[in-house]
């Protein structure tokens, strides 16, 4: 390589830095600009997301400053002024943002971010922090659902080799932690996150014996906790009776955890293999199985009366398989005028669920006193205050007639400040504390909203503020373009 | 974080170490072992796929060995102990890699890689290798699968902030750029791997000025080069008539490329803008589109008359929207036995395809003399020599009845050192070479295996040898099974 990978700000889209161009060459690269982050489809047919990816935000934003060798980059590839490298050279990270909670419940239309920042700032990390949000919201949803339909059986990540290249192995472990997996076979991750990794031998151990007997005698001479894959030549001819031989030889030598499968029908072998273990003495021993699991795909087994104690979940968890992206864009919603006024913008589109909702909002969980349960959320504009009111008319952002009163609620805001005018004001909880948090804010849902498929819809309302100011936009523009 | 993030030996699954440590106790982790990675299907059902990867996987290598922060965590992580603590400090990389280059075609079952080395070290080695393969392997493929489409347009990778995350976005474009596509946004690819770049503005900068033709005026006061995004507002009734009026006020003092369409109908608005453009004496500027496209979506504009000469492809591209991983998997198929001699080895499973083909493969293209294209592929045992043959044998490797000989043939070899005792032996081409041999590759293949929907089974057969030794191998496990 000629330059050193030594910096992310060129993780961004050449147009970033063009634009830049303009307003700098123009002089209004330093107005206050509000962007606000958001998807406008849940993914997966589900009923609500899991927002994850903070920890990764914060880290970029330190690290905010372009490098010598990406100015030398510039330099030579484009063709940009000299004056305008040294802006960029001096350039720093002095705005705000506010921000979910990692863990935090989301739902299509709400601002997970908002970035407060001279225009120029927030344009050059729109980028990176779409790509971190897209995948680690999609990750950590996709864990949480398919956690759901596990319910009390244990959820393992098991996809580094399927994931797409190493970030997203390593991220997407710590989003499926977040989501609800109780560990990852990935130690990089256990490493740098803190989260439990487990995992025991493959079929290559097996192989390199070339007898499956022995090679799990030898497994169970270098550990205490044993795990046999029981499917390199023949499940229940061979795997499962090697491996109950070999916890009846070493007795307490070992703690014979239980068996892996990893081919075959999986309701079919887990109820053979429990009678197999059963028989033999082990009931205590688990079964655990692995091989192209899905959330569907698991409920299935689930409903056939599989066996199956702990779920090993690969390629469909880390690449959010039926569907690899979430959408979310990062769109400006106000910027200061030549008077130094903050004034609220907006983008029409052919498409109509592209439109924007101008000015900067804050957005509101209302909380029913009575049940504990969520009502729906509030998205106000920036001066309302939601909290106080002791009757909250909610109605819905598209269809408007649909409207109901809220009375004896609590209205929690759901960002808090985590970059203060270019500081980090925000100590991330341990990767724990957030599985937690993201626990209990699954038990503020009701039921219908968590259902697998065809979930009923959570409301995410507009206060009648923002809608009529929305209306009052698209009326300037559609004059403007008439004229 | 509590351990520094500064190595990736710990980028694997746990049951590696696990299993290393069992052959080290057992005193066998120097054995001899020989694995090949290979894939059981195409992707996407293309009749194809292109190689990528290898720049990564020699970076891996050449940083093989265990950091101090990677021994720390698992010494207080894990139960190991001092001594294989200190073995694995101490280790280094001394196997040998053959692999095919990259912009190789490659089809199902055939070894991509073949790892040499001793056992404890090519296990280690696996899940990092086949994190790396499975991902850029499916980029290429998925671009090289949408160039065929776009023909003789130009092709422009946006996926960046739907990406899974960063890595993602970087190798996935330099993929899409082997697999043909011409540019990407993403400027710290363009940094790191010398692939041009592309991008001008975004509706941010629209928004930003409140005012299109204002924005227009604007970012062409700054860029000689412009492209105006002209669906802010309203493309047809606003974005083009501005578009125009600036490149007409600006003449020659701008280079006016032309426009790009972001959403809407873009068979209808791309007819139109065409028309509006040429009818301004336009002829030459240039209409860019994207929105979600992907291989299918452009074949149906183009069916119906789009005007478009650059596809912007982003989404469906950088995660290979439909078919997001790739199977690739390590086989272990020969190890060093007590007596020192290597011995073949396989793994059978309930699914059939699952089954391994045992013994070190050499693989050839079989390239017809008379016509230049490929006749199918031949994967033979290490010691045979088809290149030698005057008449090849090539029989389908589960339809055993269907087979053909050919003669007047050329039979390339499609693997190389890369790696020889653990030193890299191999410089990798530009990123340009790699684009051209991937495209020379193309040229190789008759039509048929080249069409989008249900293409040709391209052949590759096994040789006489190589079959006899994988019945001969199930026969025996069957009978050890059975006993």
């Amino acid at each position: 390589m000629k330059y050193a990978d030594d910096s992310f700000m060129l993780h961004t889209d050449l147009y970033q830095i063009n634009m830049v161009e303009t307003y700098w060459k123009d002089g209004i690269h330093n107005k206050k600009a509000v962007f606000e982050m958001y998807f406008r489809k849940l993914p997966f047919g589900n009923g609500y997301s899991l927002f994850a990816g903070l920890q990764r935000i914060i880290e970029f934003i330190e690290n905010f400053g372009f490098s010598e060798s990406d100015i030398a980059y510039l330099r030579e590839e484009g063709q940009y002024t000299e004056q305008y490298l040294e802006y960029l050279t001096n350039l720093q990270f002095t705005g705000s943002i506010r921000s979910m909670k990692e863990g935090e419940l989301v739902f299509a239309n709400e601002p997970i971010l908002q970035i407060e920042a001279p225009l120029a700032e927030a344009q050059l990390i729109e980028t990176a922090l779409l790509n971190i949000v897209n995948f680690q919201t999609l990750i950590a949803t996709k864990a949480s659902r398919i956690k759901q339909v596990i319910g009390e059986g244990v959820a393992m990540e098991f996809g580094t080799r399927r994931a797409q290249e190493l970030d997203a192995a390593i991220w997407g472990t710590r989003a499926a932690y977040i989501g609800g997996f109780s560990a990852t076979s990935n130690v990089r991750a256990g490493k740098l996150f803190g989260i439990p990794v487990a995992g025991t031998h493959a079929h290559a151990m097996v192989q390199a014996y070339q007898d499956e007997y022995v090679a799990f005698t030898k497994y169970a001479e270098a550990h205490k906790d044993c795990v046999f894959l029981v499917d390199t030549y023949d499940t229940l001819r061979s795997g499962v009776p090697n491996a109950i031989r070999v916890a009846k030889e070493f007795g307490n030598k070992i703690n014979f955890i239980g068996i892996r499968l990893d081919s075959g029908d999986m309701a079919y072998l887990s109820k053979e293999a429990r009678k197999m273990l059963d028989e033999a003495g082990f009931t205590e021993a688990k079964i655990s199985a692995s091989n192209d699991l899905d959330e569907y795909t698991i409920m299935n087994l689930k409903a056939q009366g599989a066996r199956i104690d702990t779920w090993g979940v690969g390629t469909k968890l880390i690449t959010a398989y039926d569907q690899p992206a979430l959408g979310a864009v990062y769109k400006l919603v106000a910027i200061e005028n030549e008077a130094g006024e903050m004034v609220d913008t907006i983008k029409i589109s052919a498409n109509p669920e592209k439109v924007t909702t101008p000015g900067r909002k804050r957005i509101y969980r209302i909380i029913n006193n009575v049940n504990g349960h969520a009502e729906g959320d509030y998205i106000a504009l920036a001066h309302e205050k939601p909290q106080a009111e002791e009757r909250l008319k909610m109605f819905h952002p598209v269809h408007t007639y649909i409207s109901k009163f809220v009375t004896d609620f609590t209205a929690k805001e759901l960002h808090l400040d985590v970059i203060v005018n270019g500081s980090v004001e925000y100590e991330l909880p341990t990767i724990q504390e957030i599985q937690r948090y993201s626990n209990d804010n699954l038990n503020l849902l009701w039921n219908e909203y968590k259902r697998t498929m065809n979930p009923e819809e959570y409301p995410v309302d507009l206060s009648q503020a923002c809608w009529d100011n929305k209306m009052e936009r698209i009326r300037e523009i559609q004059e403007k373009v008439r004229r």
